[in-house]
Protein backbone atom coordinates (compact mmCIF):
# COMPACT_ATOMS: atom_id res chain seq x y z
CA UNK A 1 0.00 0.00 0.00
CA UNK A 2 3.24 2.60 1.29
CA UNK A 3 4.60 2.26 -2.35
CA UNK A 4 1.36 2.66 -5.01
CA UNK A 5 1.63 6.57 -4.42
CA UNK A 6 4.50 8.00 -6.11
CA UNK A 7 6.04 10.98 -6.09
CA UNK A 8 4.38 11.93 -9.40
CA UNK A 9 1.14 11.93 -7.65
CA UNK A 10 1.86 14.14 -4.75
CA UNK A 11 3.74 16.17 -7.08
CA UNK A 12 0.27 16.81 -8.85
CA UNK A 13 -1.53 17.29 -5.48
CA UNK A 14 0.82 19.83 -4.91
CA UNK A 15 0.66 21.78 -8.26
CA UNK A 16 -3.21 21.65 -8.09
CA UNK A 17 -3.18 23.24 -4.39
CA UNK A 18 -0.42 25.62 -6.09
CA UNK A 19 -2.78 26.40 -9.12
CA UNK A 20 -6.43 27.04 -6.38
CA UNK A 21 -4.18 28.98 -4.41
CA UNK A 22 -2.89 31.98 -7.17
CA UNK A 23 -7.21 31.50 -8.03
CA UNK A 24 -8.71 31.80 -4.65
CA UNK A 25 -6.26 34.26 -2.91
CA UNK A 26 -7.13 37.21 -5.13
CA UNK A 27 -10.71 36.89 -3.78
CA UNK A 28 -10.29 36.91 -0.55
CA UNK A 29 -11.58 39.74 1.31
CA UNK A 30 -12.58 41.58 -1.39
CA UNK A 31 -15.85 44.18 -0.69
CA UNK A 32 -18.39 41.38 -1.36
CA UNK A 33 -21.69 42.92 -1.11
CA UNK A 34 -23.38 41.00 1.57
CA UNK A 35 -26.21 40.47 -0.31
CA UNK A 36 -24.65 38.97 -3.40
CA UNK A 37 -25.66 35.59 -2.90
CA UNK A 38 -29.22 34.57 -1.99
CA UNK A 39 -28.74 31.23 -1.36
CA UNK A 40 -26.80 29.37 2.15
CA UNK A 41 -24.34 27.25 -0.07
CA UNK A 42 -22.38 30.32 -1.81
CA UNK A 43 -20.53 29.39 -5.00
CA UNK A 44 -18.31 31.85 -5.50
CA UNK A 45 -16.19 32.87 -8.81
CA UNK A 46 -12.88 32.09 -6.60
CA UNK A 47 -14.26 28.41 -6.43
CA UNK A 48 -15.32 27.80 -9.64
CA UNK A 49 -12.13 29.64 -11.09
CA UNK A 50 -9.87 27.26 -8.88
CA UNK A 51 -11.26 23.85 -9.26
CA UNK A 52 -11.25 24.57 -13.14
CA UNK A 53 -7.73 24.98 -12.61
CA UNK A 54 -7.00 22.10 -11.07
CA UNK A 55 -9.06 19.66 -13.19
CA UNK A 56 -6.30 21.43 -16.18
CA UNK A 57 -3.62 20.12 -13.74
CA UNK A 58 -4.93 16.48 -13.05
CA UNK A 59 -6.57 16.03 -16.65
CA UNK A 60 -2.99 16.43 -18.19
CA UNK A 61 -1.02 14.92 -15.81
CA UNK A 62 -3.17 11.89 -15.30
CA UNK A 63 -5.95 11.75 -18.40
CA UNK A 64 -6.59 8.17 -17.42
CA UNK A 65 -7.60 9.35 -13.69
CA UNK A 66 -11.46 10.38 -12.29
CA UNK A 67 -12.01 13.27 -11.29
CA UNK A 68 -14.83 14.14 -8.64
CA UNK A 69 -15.23 17.94 -7.80
CA UNK A 70 -17.45 19.95 -5.55
CA UNK A 71 -18.13 22.43 -8.27
CA UNK A 72 -18.45 20.19 -11.31
CA UNK A 73 -19.01 17.25 -10.26
CA UNK A 74 -17.85 13.56 -11.20
CA UNK A 75 -15.89 12.69 -14.51
CA UNK A 76 -15.93 9.03 -14.49
CA UNK A 77 -13.07 6.38 -16.04
CA UNK A 78 -12.38 2.77 -15.91
CA UNK A 79 -9.49 2.60 -14.03
CA UNK A 80 -8.55 2.70 -9.57
CA UNK A 81 -8.09 6.06 -9.52
CA UNK A 82 -10.04 8.94 -8.24
CA UNK A 83 -8.79 12.56 -7.55
CA UNK A 84 -11.21 14.28 -5.29
CA UNK A 85 -10.81 18.27 -4.65
CA UNK A 86 -12.49 20.81 -3.20
CA UNK A 87 -11.27 24.45 -3.99
CA UNK A 88 -12.32 26.37 -0.86
CA UNK A 89 -13.15 24.12 1.94
CA UNK A 90 -14.70 26.50 4.40
CA UNK A 91 -16.67 28.95 2.15
CA UNK A 92 -18.11 30.46 5.23
CA UNK A 93 -14.65 31.11 6.70
CA UNK A 94 -13.59 32.29 2.79
CA UNK A 95 -16.59 34.40 2.59
CA UNK A 96 -16.31 36.44 6.35
CA UNK A 97 -12.30 36.49 6.11
CA UNK A 98 -11.08 34.37 8.23
CA UNK A 99 -7.74 32.94 6.65
CA UNK A 100 -9.16 29.30 7.85
CA UNK A 101 -10.74 28.23 4.57
CA UNK A 102 -8.39 25.59 2.74
CA UNK A 103 -7.86 23.73 -0.35
CA UNK A 104 -8.05 20.27 -0.17
CA UNK A 105 -6.91 17.69 -2.98
CA UNK A 106 -7.68 14.18 -2.24
CA UNK A 107 -6.32 10.97 -4.46
CA UNK A 108 -8.47 7.19 -3.76
CA UNK A 109 -7.49 4.28 -4.71
CA UNK A 110 -10.29 1.88 -5.13
CA UNK A 111 -12.09 4.02 -2.81
CA UNK A 112 -9.78 4.76 -0.19
CA UNK A 113 -8.06 7.87 0.23
CA UNK A 114 -4.17 7.18 0.12
CA UNK A 115 -2.98 11.21 -0.62
CA UNK A 116 -4.21 14.32 0.88
CA UNK A 117 -3.01 17.72 0.48
CA UNK A 118 -4.72 20.85 2.78
CA UNK A 119 -3.83 24.04 2.00
CA UNK A 120 -3.99 27.61 3.22
CA UNK A 121 -3.12 29.91 1.01
CA UNK A 122 -3.31 33.03 3.14
CA UNK A 123 -0.44 32.13 5.60
CA UNK A 124 1.16 29.43 3.60
CA UNK A 125 0.49 26.36 5.69
CA UNK A 126 0.35 23.11 4.05
CA UNK A 127 -0.23 19.63 5.29
CA UNK A 128 0.99 16.92 3.00
CA UNK A 129 -0.29 13.26 3.78
CA UNK A 130 0.62 10.28 1.89
CA UNK A 131 -0.55 6.80 3.15
CA UNK A 132 1.87 4.87 5.53
CA UNK A 133 4.29 8.06 5.56
CA UNK A 134 4.55 10.69 8.10
CA UNK A 135 2.51 13.46 7.35
CA UNK A 136 4.51 16.90 6.30
CA UNK A 137 3.91 20.39 7.37
CA UNK A 138 5.06 23.40 5.36
CA UNK A 139 4.14 27.04 6.31
CA UNK A 140 5.53 30.59 5.66
CA UNK A 141 5.30 32.06 8.93
CA UNK A 142 3.08 29.86 11.32
CA UNK A 143 4.38 27.28 13.97
CA UNK A 144 3.46 23.55 14.13
CA UNK A 145 5.09 20.46 14.34
CA UNK A 146 3.71 16.90 13.30
CA UNK A 147 2.40 14.70 15.68
CA UNK A 148 -0.67 14.58 17.24
CA UNK A 149 -0.60 14.35 21.13
CA UNK A 150 -1.48 11.94 23.60
CA UNK A 151 -4.63 12.33 25.18
CA UNK A 152 -6.12 9.24 26.65
CA UNK A 153 -8.71 10.57 28.80
CA UNK A 154 -12.51 11.99 27.50
CA UNK A 155 -12.60 14.82 30.30
CA UNK A 156 -8.97 16.12 29.35
CA UNK A 157 -9.78 16.76 25.61
CA UNK A 158 -10.36 19.79 23.18
CA UNK A 159 -13.35 18.53 21.18
CA UNK A 160 -13.56 21.17 17.84
CA UNK A 161 -16.91 21.71 15.35
CA UNK A 162 -17.48 24.19 12.35
CA UNK A 163 -20.80 24.65 13.75
CA UNK A 164 -23.29 23.85 15.52
CA UNK A 165 -25.66 23.81 12.49
CA UNK A 166 -24.12 20.71 10.93
CA UNK A 167 -26.08 18.39 12.36
CA UNK A 168 -28.81 16.28 11.75
CA UNK A 169 -30.19 13.98 13.88
CA UNK A 170 -29.32 11.17 15.14
CA UNK A 171 -26.05 13.08 15.59
CA UNK A 172 -26.60 16.66 17.17
CA UNK A 173 -27.62 14.68 20.23
CA UNK A 174 -24.76 12.30 20.44
CA UNK A 175 -22.27 15.24 20.11
CA UNK A 176 -24.26 17.43 22.78
CA UNK A 177 -23.15 14.09 24.81
CA UNK A 178 -19.77 13.97 23.79
CA UNK A 179 -19.72 17.79 24.77
CA UNK A 180 -20.79 17.08 27.91
CA UNK A 181 -17.29 14.63 28.48
CA UNK A 182 -14.99 16.62 27.24
CA UNK A 183 -12.94 19.44 28.57
CA UNK A 184 -13.46 21.78 26.27
CA UNK A 185 -15.42 22.55 22.66
CA UNK A 186 -14.35 25.44 20.20
CA UNK A 187 -16.44 26.35 17.43
CA UNK A 188 -15.33 27.10 13.35
CA UNK A 189 -12.42 25.79 11.65
CA UNK A 190 -13.20 23.37 8.73
CA UNK A 191 -10.42 21.34 7.61
CA UNK A 192 -8.10 23.41 8.96
CA UNK A 193 -9.39 21.82 12.50
CA UNK A 194 -7.60 18.34 11.25
CA UNK A 195 -4.36 20.50 10.27
CA UNK A 196 -4.56 21.23 13.90
CA UNK A 197 -5.25 17.80 15.41
CA UNK A 198 -2.47 16.71 13.26
CA UNK A 199 -0.20 19.71 15.01
CA UNK A 200 -1.32 18.13 18.23
CA UNK A 201 -3.04 20.98 19.36
CA UNK A 202 -6.88 19.39 18.95
CA UNK A 203 -8.02 15.78 20.58
CA UNK A 204 -10.92 15.49 18.75
CA UNK A 205 -12.89 16.65 15.45
CA UNK A 206 -16.38 14.93 15.29
CA UNK A 207 -18.71 16.62 12.46
CA UNK A 208 -21.44 14.51 10.62
CA UNK A 209 -22.86 15.77 6.29
CA UNK A 210 -19.51 15.48 5.11
CA UNK A 211 -19.18 15.00 1.40
CA UNK A 212 -15.69 12.94 0.17
CA UNK A 213 -14.53 16.13 -0.97
CA UNK A 214 -14.72 17.35 2.89
CA UNK A 215 -13.19 14.45 3.94
CA UNK A 216 -10.52 12.64 1.40
CA UNK A 217 -7.66 14.80 2.02
CA UNK A 218 -8.03 14.19 5.71
CA UNK A 219 -7.64 10.93 6.18
CA UNK A 220 -3.74 10.68 5.17
CA UNK A 221 -3.16 13.78 6.51
CA UNK A 222 -4.13 12.51 10.23
CA UNK A 223 -2.93 9.15 10.18
CA UNK A 224 0.47 10.36 8.93
CA UNK A 225 0.63 12.14 12.14
CA UNK A 226 0.00 9.50 14.54
CA UNK A 227 -4.17 10.40 15.04
CA UNK A 228 -7.21 7.85 13.38
CA UNK A 229 -9.87 9.34 11.04
CA UNK A 230 -13.21 6.85 10.84
CA UNK A 231 -17.00 7.42 10.93
CA UNK A 232 -18.41 7.60 14.41
CA UNK A 233 -18.97 3.86 14.57
CA UNK A 234 -15.74 3.77 14.34
CA UNK A 235 -15.42 2.53 10.77
CA UNK A 236 -12.90 3.05 7.94
CA UNK A 237 -14.54 6.05 5.42
CA UNK A 238 -14.94 5.01 1.83
CA UNK A 239 -17.00 6.85 -1.09
CA UNK A 240 -19.72 5.31 -0.17
CA UNK A 241 -19.69 6.56 3.84
CA UNK A 242 -22.35 8.46 4.84
CA UNK A 243 -20.78 11.70 5.82
CA UNK A 244 -20.20 11.28 9.65
CA UNK A 245 -16.60 11.87 10.75
CA UNK A 246 -14.66 11.41 13.75
CA UNK A 247 -10.90 12.54 13.75
CA UNK A 248 -9.02 11.53 17.33
CA UNK A 249 -5.22 12.61 17.66
CA UNK A 250 -4.79 9.53 20.24
CA UNK A 251 -5.87 5.97 19.75
CA UNK A 252 -7.31 5.26 22.85
CA UNK A 253 -9.23 8.42 23.13
CA UNK A 254 -10.89 7.50 19.68
CA UNK A 255 -12.09 3.68 20.65
CA UNK A 256 -13.15 6.18 23.65
CA UNK A 257 -15.18 8.41 21.62
CA UNK A 258 -16.95 5.32 19.33
CA UNK A 259 -18.07 3.66 22.55
CA UNK A 260 -19.37 6.62 24.01
CA UNK A 261 -20.92 7.91 20.58
CA UNK A 262 -22.64 4.13 20.35
CA UNK A 263 -24.86 4.34 22.76
CA UNK A 264 -28.30 5.96 21.24
CA UNK A 265 -29.05 9.08 22.64
CA UNK A 266 -33.07 8.98 23.10
CA UNK A 267 -32.12 6.49 25.65
CA UNK A 268 -30.50 8.71 27.63
CA UNK B 1 -13.42 64.66 22.17
CA UNK B 2 -11.35 64.01 19.02
CA UNK B 3 -8.42 66.00 20.91
CA UNK B 4 -8.04 64.52 24.34
CA UNK B 5 -6.05 61.24 22.82
CA UNK B 6 -2.84 62.28 22.14
CA UNK B 7 -0.24 60.92 19.68
CA UNK B 8 1.62 59.50 22.99
CA UNK B 9 -1.04 57.68 24.23
CA UNK B 10 -1.63 55.59 21.01
CA UNK B 11 1.97 55.39 21.06
CA UNK B 12 1.56 53.42 24.28
CA UNK B 13 -0.86 51.18 22.85
CA UNK B 14 1.07 50.29 20.24
CA UNK B 15 4.06 49.99 22.04
CA UNK B 16 1.67 47.63 24.89
CA UNK B 17 0.88 45.73 21.51
CA UNK B 18 4.24 45.00 20.50
CA UNK B 19 5.35 44.03 24.36
CA UNK B 20 2.58 41.81 24.44
CA UNK B 21 3.56 40.18 20.85
CA UNK B 22 6.79 38.71 21.88
CA UNK B 23 5.39 36.96 24.82
CA UNK B 24 2.80 35.65 23.35
CA UNK B 25 4.07 34.08 20.31
CA UNK B 26 6.47 31.93 21.84
CA UNK B 27 4.50 30.46 23.47
CA UNK B 28 1.58 29.63 20.82
CA UNK B 29 1.59 26.30 18.73
CA UNK B 30 4.07 24.67 20.97
CA UNK B 31 3.41 21.32 22.57
CA UNK B 32 0.97 22.26 25.45
CA UNK B 33 -0.13 18.60 27.46
CA UNK B 34 -3.66 18.35 26.85
CA UNK B 35 -4.50 18.30 30.42
CA UNK B 36 -2.21 20.94 31.54
CA UNK B 37 -5.02 22.78 33.37
CA UNK B 38 -8.30 21.48 34.92
CA UNK B 39 -9.74 24.62 34.88
CA UNK B 40 -12.16 26.36 32.05
CA UNK B 41 -10.70 29.30 31.63
CA UNK B 42 -7.19 28.86 31.40
CA UNK B 43 -4.56 31.64 32.48
CA UNK B 44 -1.25 30.42 30.72
CA UNK B 45 2.06 31.69 30.96
CA UNK B 46 2.15 33.67 27.78
CA UNK B 47 -1.04 35.41 29.00
CA UNK B 48 0.72 36.72 32.68
CA UNK B 49 3.94 37.43 31.09
CA UNK B 50 2.82 39.21 28.49
CA UNK B 51 0.42 41.35 30.95
CA UNK B 52 3.37 42.08 33.16
CA UNK B 53 5.04 43.16 30.06
CA UNK B 54 2.33 45.42 29.32
CA UNK B 55 1.73 47.33 32.45
CA UNK B 56 5.50 47.62 32.54
CA UNK B 57 4.62 49.98 29.48
CA UNK B 58 1.87 51.90 30.98
CA UNK B 59 3.29 52.78 34.07
CA UNK B 60 6.73 54.19 32.72
CA UNK B 61 4.77 56.10 30.57
CA UNK B 62 1.74 57.29 32.64
CA UNK B 63 1.99 56.35 36.51
CA UNK B 64 -0.79 58.64 37.04
CA UNK B 65 -2.87 56.31 34.52
CA UNK B 66 -5.14 53.31 35.60
CA UNK B 67 -4.75 49.94 34.37
CA UNK B 68 -7.36 47.39 34.68
CA UNK B 69 -6.39 43.89 33.33
CA UNK B 70 -7.82 40.60 33.00
CA UNK B 71 -5.18 38.14 34.86
CA UNK B 72 -3.99 40.82 37.38
CA UNK B 73 -7.07 42.84 37.89
CA UNK B 74 -7.20 46.92 38.72
CA UNK B 75 -4.69 49.82 39.80
CA UNK B 76 -6.67 52.33 40.95
CA UNK B 77 -5.45 55.88 40.39
CA UNK B 78 -6.82 59.22 40.90
CA UNK B 79 -7.56 60.93 37.23
CA UNK B 80 -9.96 59.94 34.30
CA UNK B 81 -7.70 57.66 32.27
CA UNK B 82 -7.62 53.82 32.54
CA UNK B 83 -6.20 51.39 30.18
CA UNK B 84 -7.92 48.45 30.07
CA UNK B 85 -5.96 45.26 28.19
CA UNK B 86 -6.41 41.75 27.31
CA UNK B 87 -2.90 39.80 26.62
CA UNK B 88 -4.93 36.89 24.76
CA UNK B 89 -8.40 37.40 23.46
CA UNK B 90 -9.71 34.01 22.78
CA UNK B 91 -7.72 31.59 25.05
CA UNK B 92 -9.59 28.99 23.92
CA UNK B 93 -8.16 29.82 19.89
CA UNK B 94 -4.46 30.15 21.14
CA UNK B 95 -4.91 26.93 22.78
CA UNK B 96 -6.12 25.18 20.19
CA UNK B 97 -3.68 27.12 17.63
CA UNK B 98 -5.92 29.44 16.10
CA UNK B 99 -4.09 32.44 14.16
CA UNK B 100 -7.73 34.31 15.84
CA UNK B 101 -6.84 35.13 19.01
CA UNK B 102 -5.69 38.90 19.78
CA UNK B 103 -4.36 41.42 21.97
CA UNK B 104 -6.34 44.20 23.46
CA UNK B 105 -5.26 47.40 24.67
CA UNK B 106 -8.45 50.44 25.27
CA UNK B 107 -7.69 53.40 26.72
CA UNK B 108 -10.74 54.67 28.55
CA UNK B 109 -11.48 58.39 29.36
CA UNK B 110 -14.32 58.67 32.02
CA UNK B 111 -15.50 55.22 31.86
CA UNK B 112 -15.69 56.12 28.04
CA UNK B 113 -13.27 53.91 25.87
CA UNK B 114 -11.45 56.66 23.49
CA UNK B 115 -8.52 54.24 21.89
CA UNK B 116 -8.71 50.74 21.12
CA UNK B 117 -5.75 48.25 19.63
CA UNK B 118 -6.41 45.20 18.40
CA UNK B 119 -3.41 43.05 17.44
CA UNK B 120 -2.90 39.53 15.88
CA UNK B 121 0.85 38.88 16.31
CA UNK B 122 0.91 35.81 14.21
CA UNK B 123 -0.53 36.93 11.18
CA UNK B 124 0.64 40.43 11.61
CA UNK B 125 -2.46 42.08 11.58
CA UNK B 126 -3.14 45.19 13.58
CA UNK B 127 -6.36 47.73 14.21
CA UNK B 128 -5.57 50.95 15.52
CA UNK B 129 -8.79 53.56 16.69
CA UNK B 130 -9.03 55.83 17.89
CA UNK B 131 -12.04 58.02 19.00
CA UNK B 132 -13.20 60.65 16.24
CA UNK B 133 -11.02 59.42 13.44
CA UNK B 134 -10.66 56.96 10.94
CA UNK B 135 -9.42 53.00 11.85
CA UNK B 136 -6.23 52.16 10.83
CA UNK B 137 -5.41 48.84 9.95
CA UNK B 138 -2.09 47.49 9.02
CA UNK B 139 -1.07 43.88 7.75
CA UNK B 140 2.18 41.96 7.44
CA UNK B 141 0.28 39.87 4.32
CA UNK B 142 -3.30 39.22 4.90
CA UNK B 143 -5.22 42.06 2.56
CA UNK B 144 -8.07 44.37 3.66
CA UNK B 145 -9.16 47.57 3.68
CA UNK B 146 -10.57 49.63 6.76
CA UNK B 147 -14.70 50.43 5.99
CA UNK B 148 -17.48 48.47 7.42
CA UNK B 149 -20.23 47.32 4.42
CA UNK B 150 -23.56 48.80 3.86
CA UNK B 151 -26.27 45.83 4.56
CA UNK B 152 -29.46 47.48 5.78
CA UNK B 153 -31.90 43.83 5.52
CA UNK B 154 -31.45 41.12 8.12
CA UNK B 155 -32.21 38.70 5.61
CA UNK B 156 -29.19 39.67 3.90
CA UNK B 157 -26.76 39.94 6.93
CA UNK B 158 -23.94 37.80 8.13
CA UNK B 159 -24.00 37.07 12.09
CA UNK B 160 -20.94 36.47 13.87
CA UNK B 161 -20.46 34.55 17.15
CA UNK B 162 -17.66 32.77 19.27
CA UNK B 163 -19.12 30.17 20.57
CA UNK B 164 -22.88 29.12 21.81
CA UNK B 165 -21.32 28.23 25.34
CA UNK B 166 -21.67 32.15 26.29
CA UNK B 167 -24.90 32.71 26.37
CA UNK B 168 -26.80 32.78 29.33
CA UNK B 169 -30.87 33.93 29.73
CA UNK B 170 -32.09 35.59 28.37
CA UNK B 171 -29.34 36.07 25.50
CA UNK B 172 -29.36 32.37 24.24
CA UNK B 173 -33.11 32.56 23.28
CA UNK B 174 -33.21 36.11 22.07
CA UNK B 175 -29.50 35.33 19.93
CA UNK B 176 -31.54 31.52 18.83
CA UNK B 177 -33.84 34.37 17.30
CA UNK B 178 -31.70 36.71 15.86
CA UNK B 179 -29.61 33.43 14.17
CA UNK B 180 -33.27 32.50 12.31
CA UNK B 181 -33.28 36.41 10.78
CA UNK B 182 -29.79 36.59 9.53
CA UNK B 183 -28.51 34.70 6.30
CA UNK B 184 -26.20 32.90 8.08
CA UNK B 185 -24.19 32.60 11.24
CA UNK B 186 -20.39 31.87 11.75
CA UNK B 187 -18.98 30.83 15.01
CA UNK B 188 -15.29 31.27 16.41
CA UNK B 189 -13.70 34.43 16.52
CA UNK B 190 -13.60 36.65 19.28
CA UNK B 191 -12.70 40.55 18.53
CA UNK B 192 -10.65 39.18 15.64
CA UNK B 193 -14.60 38.65 14.37
CA UNK B 194 -14.96 42.50 15.29
CA UNK B 195 -11.60 43.43 12.87
CA UNK B 196 -13.57 41.57 10.46
CA UNK B 197 -16.45 44.11 10.51
CA UNK B 198 -14.57 46.80 10.47
CA UNK B 199 -13.05 45.30 6.98
CA UNK B 200 -16.50 45.10 5.72
CA UNK B 201 -16.64 41.25 5.68
CA UNK B 202 -19.47 40.45 8.54
CA UNK B 203 -22.37 42.21 9.18
CA UNK B 204 -23.00 41.88 12.83
CA UNK B 205 -21.29 40.18 16.07
CA UNK B 206 -23.58 39.92 18.94
CA UNK B 207 -22.34 38.29 22.61
CA UNK B 208 -22.74 38.36 25.94
CA UNK B 209 -20.90 37.90 29.39
CA UNK B 210 -17.96 40.16 28.11
CA UNK B 211 -15.83 41.74 30.51
CA UNK B 212 -14.15 45.94 29.69
CA UNK B 213 -11.00 44.14 28.66
CA UNK B 214 -13.22 41.73 26.23
CA UNK B 215 -14.89 44.57 24.44
CA UNK B 216 -13.06 47.99 25.22
CA UNK B 217 -10.61 47.92 22.38
CA UNK B 218 -13.20 46.79 19.78
CA UNK B 219 -15.42 50.21 20.00
CA UNK B 220 -13.00 52.84 19.03
CA UNK B 221 -12.05 50.48 16.38
CA UNK B 222 -15.80 49.49 14.85
CA UNK B 223 -17.12 53.42 15.19
CA UNK B 224 -13.93 54.52 13.33
CA UNK B 225 -14.36 51.90 10.35
CA UNK B 226 -18.31 53.33 10.49
CA UNK B 227 -20.19 50.88 12.52
CA UNK B 228 -21.64 51.08 15.67
CA UNK B 229 -21.05 49.44 19.09
CA UNK B 230 -23.65 49.25 21.89
CA UNK B 231 -25.19 46.99 24.19
CA UNK B 232 -28.01 44.96 22.99
CA UNK B 233 -30.56 47.62 23.97
CA UNK B 234 -28.95 50.49 21.56
CA UNK B 235 -27.26 51.42 24.90
CA UNK B 236 -23.59 52.83 24.76
CA UNK B 237 -21.17 50.65 26.56
CA UNK B 238 -19.06 51.69 29.66
CA UNK B 239 -17.26 50.08 32.41
CA UNK B 240 -20.34 49.61 34.20
CA UNK B 241 -22.26 47.45 31.55
CA UNK B 242 -23.17 44.31 32.38
CA UNK B 243 -21.21 42.52 28.80
CA UNK B 244 -23.75 42.11 26.17
CA UNK B 245 -22.72 43.73 22.86
CA UNK B 246 -23.25 44.39 19.82
CA UNK B 247 -21.80 45.27 17.10
CA UNK B 248 -23.09 46.01 13.42
CA UNK B 249 -21.01 47.31 9.96
CA UNK B 250 -24.46 49.58 9.19
CA UNK B 251 -26.39 51.45 11.11
CA UNK B 252 -29.79 51.15 9.95
CA UNK B 253 -29.27 47.38 10.31
CA UNK B 254 -27.96 48.13 14.08
CA UNK B 255 -31.18 49.70 14.70
CA UNK B 256 -33.17 46.98 13.31
CA UNK B 257 -31.09 44.64 15.53
CA UNK B 258 -31.93 46.20 19.04
CA UNK B 259 -35.66 46.16 17.83
CA UNK B 260 -35.52 42.57 16.99
CA UNK B 261 -33.59 41.76 20.50
CA UNK B 262 -35.95 43.85 22.45
CA UNK B 263 -38.72 41.36 21.64
CA UNK B 264 -39.03 39.52 24.83
CA UNK B 265 -38.22 35.96 23.72
CA UNK B 266 -40.87 34.36 27.11
CA UNK B 267 -43.44 35.55 24.62
CA UNK B 268 -42.47 34.14 20.95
Amino acid sequence: MTNIVSPAFVETARLCADAAASRVVRHFRIGLASDAKADDSPVTAADREAEQAMRAVIASRHPDHAILGEEFGGAHASGPWCWVIDPIDGTRAFITGRPSFTTLVALFHNDVPVLGVVDQPVTGERWVGVTGHKTLFESRSLPGTIGTRRCVALAAAELSCTSPDIFVPPFGEKFNMLRGLVRRTSWGGDAYAYGLLALGQIDIVAECTMKPWDWGALVPVVQGAGGRVTDWSGGALTLESAGDVLACGDAVLHAAVVRELSHAPSFR
